[in-house]
Formats: C-alpha cells, sequence, structure tokens
C-alpha cells in the first residue's frame, strides 16, 4: 500500500449512471486511482451472463469527468465489463481492487445466484483479482447509502492491505438505512433459502397473455451465521463465495451409481 | 418407479427448435410423461439471469406435436423457464426429473457459470427438484448427438430411481462423436481453469468501434478427477454443483480482518 496508488476498477450492474456506483466510486476515490468500466444500461438479475454470438460497445463515458475519472460505458452485463476491463481498457495494467456496486437491492443468500453485481466480482475472482461486490438491502433508486461508506472504505481497505483469500469474491450486503446504526460486521455462510414466484397473468391490448414474474423470498434457514441472520440484526454480512460449484460431499453417493 | 409414469420437465437454452433438446425429449419419452417449457430462441451464455422488470411471454408451441408432448416456448432465459414451468405450467404436479440440454457446447469446468443450460437445471435444484444439466462437447447447429443417448438415458434413469444428493444439480458434459467409442463415465470436481478473452476491434460503417469477444480456455488444472481430465480422456464427466457459494475455507482469514 505505500507508495503508488492503488488501482481499483469499479463495475456494476444498475448502470453507469445509477447513485450506487457514484458513492462506491466517490468512496474509492479515498483509496486509489479509479477507472470504471460499467453498463450503459440497467442490467439487474443477469447472472452471470455473457454476451455470445453478438457484438458489444464500449464509449468513453462523461459520468465522472467532474471527478477526472476514466470512466467506460459498454453495452453488455456486469461479467463483459470485467472482461473488457481486464483484457482491453487495463489490459497493460492489473488492478489491485474491484469492486462492483453498490446494488440497489439485497444479494444475500440465494440471490447471489441471480446478482449481476455479483457476476462482475465473481469473474473478477476468475480473474485472480481481489474482488468485492457491494448491495445495500434497499431497492429504491433514490437509496440513501450514506450511513454504509465508512464500513465500504474499511472493507475495501482490509482487502487491500491483507488481500481477500484465494478464488474467492466477497459478497458483501448492507442494511438499509433505518433509525438504528449498524451494528458492525459479521462474516457468514450464505443462508438456504428461495425465492418462490407468482406469476401475474395479463392480457395486452391484442388479446394475447403475458406474464410478470413476482417473487416472495422464504428463508428456511435459522442459523444464527447466516449473511440473512446477520442482515435482519442490523449487522452488515460478509459472505466468500467461490467459483468452484463442486458439491464435494455429493461425490460418494454418485459414485454408487451404475453407469 | 413402480406404477404411474414420473413427469420429467425438459428445457435448455439454445432454444425450443434445437437439435439437442429433441434428441433429449426423445430420450426422455423412454422413461416417463414429458413436459418441454423452453425458451423460443437462443440464450448462450444467459448464466443464471431472470427476466426482472420486463414481462415474459409464454406460448403452446408446436414443436413437438408429432410426439404428442406438451410444450411451451417462452420469451425468456432458462432460468424463467424453469421457474414458470414450476409455478405455472405445472404447478398443481411436480416433476420427478428436470433435465435440460442436451446443449450445443461443452459445460464443463468454469463455463457451468455461463452456462443456461445449467442455470435451469440449478433452478430446479433451488426448487428442491432432481436436475441434470446435459452438454456435448460439440458447439455445431447439427451436432451428432445419437452416441451418447445410452448414457444420457441411463444416468436419468438412475436419478429417477435414487434421486440425486440434496441440493444438487448435475452437470454431466458428453465427448463429441469421434472413431473412437465413449469409454464410460466418471464422477468429478469442477477443473480449475479460465477463459481468456480477446476482444476483436473492428468498425461499423459509421465508424464507430465495436467488439468481438472471443475466448481461449486455459486449464491449470492437472488433477485426474476433474471433468476436464475426463472429455479429454473421452469420458463423460459427471459434477454435483451447489448452489451454496459460501467458500467455507475462506471464513477463518476474514474473520481475522478488522472490521
Amino acid at each position: 500500500m505505500s507508495g503508488k496508488k492503488p488501482l481499483i476498477l469499479v463495475s456494476n450492474d444498475d448502470g453507469i449512471t445509477s447513485r450506487g456506483i457514484r458513492a462506491l466510486v466517490e468512496t474509492m476515490m479515498e483509496l486509489g486511482e479509479v477507472v470504471v468500466v460499467a453498463p450503459n444500461s440497467p442490467q439487474s438479475g443477469m447472472g452471470h451472463a455473457i454476451t455470445v454470438g453478438n457484438t458489444l460497445r464500449l464509449d468513453r463515458s462523461t459520468a465522472f469527468e467532474d471527478e477526472g475519472i476514466a470512466a467506460y460505458e459498454c453495452s453488455g452485463t456486469p461479467a463483459d465489463c470485467v472482461k473488457l476491463a481486464k483484457h482491453h481498457v487495463l489490459k497493460d495494467r492489473r488492478p489491485d481492487l474491484v469492486v462492483s456496486g453498490i446494488n440497489h437491492g439485497s444479494n444475500s443468500s440465494v440471490s447471489v445466484l441471480y446478482s449481476g453485481t455479483m457476476s462482475a466480482a465473481i469473474e473478477a475472482a476468475l480473474e485472480g483479482l481481489p474482488a468485492i461486490g457491494f448491495s445495500l438491502c434497499d431497492y429504491s433508486s433514490t437509496a440513501d447509502f450514506s450511513h454504509t461508506l465508512e464500513y465500504v472504505r474499511a472493507i475495501a481497505l482490509q482487502a487491500l492491505q491483507y488481500g481477500v483469500p484465494p478464488d474467492v469474491a466477497l459478497n458483501v450486503n448492507l442494511p438499509a438505512r433505518t433509525e438504528q446504526p449498524i451494528r458492525g460486521v459479521k462474516v457468514c455462510r450464505q443462508a438456504k433459502a428461495k425465492w418462490t414466484e407468482v406469476f401475474d397473468q395479463r392480457k395486452d391490448p391484442y388479446g394475447r397473455s403475458y406474464y410478470w414474474m413476482a417473487g416472495n423470498f422464504v428463508n428456511f434457514d435459522k442459523g444464527e451465521d447466516t449473511d440473512e441472520w446477520a442482515l435482519s440484526n442490523n449487522f452488515i454480512s460478509i459472505v466468500p463465495c467461490t467459483f468452484d460449484l463442486t458439491a464435494h460431499y455429493a461425490l460418494p453417493q454418485l459414485n454408487r451409481w451404475k453407469l
């Protein structure tokens, strides 16, 4: 951390003009040199999608001109943004840290699977870069991030100083602003939960059916070591996420199959 | 397995008209009653994307009319298809098995993260349903699946008879047809590897830049217990994939952070 300022790549999934990425960029400017590569439109729910069989646009953005920050907007997904940043925009420089967010909305528990915010962080982890995704438990486009920024700064600083464990991206979820102050930070495991969908079937003006998907989050997990427990008790949650999906516990059972 | 025929839900990411889903449907018809809910257009590389903030279409499809199979085509992603199947099309029936594919192209190693095929299977696992994604290591739209179908049938039959380990979706990759017969089936872990991207920058007719992303797969993993080893030795690979991304080994290191 001494000498040269660390290079911090910032991306997100709500798009380059969202309030959340602005809060994150301003916080990271206190810690290093910031470069932004982010989607040019909202990409919520994109999971770990990438652009296959189609072209990508990448253009200079004026979104952070006043701050003197180099920024690029991309037509693709959050994972595309990190790939373009690593192999094109920053091909001759290695970021010391990749941060994504701050997402407008929680990415705790199984929501991590659907999260564009976390796909940017996991893509960076695949590249061997220390990576953190930040999400605020408030979906509003006018969400207030101010009560979280000292923690966002502290977590990023620890990652710069000590590194992130290998092959891991951190999934950091931040409680929404309430009258109670945040109680601290908990390192957690991902709660076992699911989304139960309700499909609202409607008719378009031409008489054809269409659907709105609305989800209800159902937490089956009573553990006090989970991200859901931490957030519901006004703690910030940090879950280290791996990209090795192998369920090692399942290997013996499958080896008994007759194949 | 005795008595009533099992109900098998089939989805994919290449779209309902692809050859791969047809091969899978025909194979599953030997094992049970088949219902198809699949995308109405190719969804490769969609990862675990879902449709958020937009509407979905779901229409009856004639794709498997000759076989007497109920089929639905959906405007959304593979994960959307499984959600619509579980909570709308089959809301009063519980599938005994969910299969996805057969994908035109490998989804081994880290490609599982980008895979729409596997997102359908993982979405089903989140719903507590036994689920398998099948992928052929041949990207061609005219790929030959015939040499794999006895194995696809056998694997699905084992899943129907013994169930799939809890909270797991199976990622099954099938060697492309060569002159050598398939040597058998290996239960594997996900190989440690990455895609290194090359961005081919071009100019459109208006003089503006655009990019094609082209990836090179780099396998760092010399283990003989990996999916990559199995496939390169002409075995079928089965990796049990979890949706709990928690990297438990990383928790102690993070608990030493000063936060």
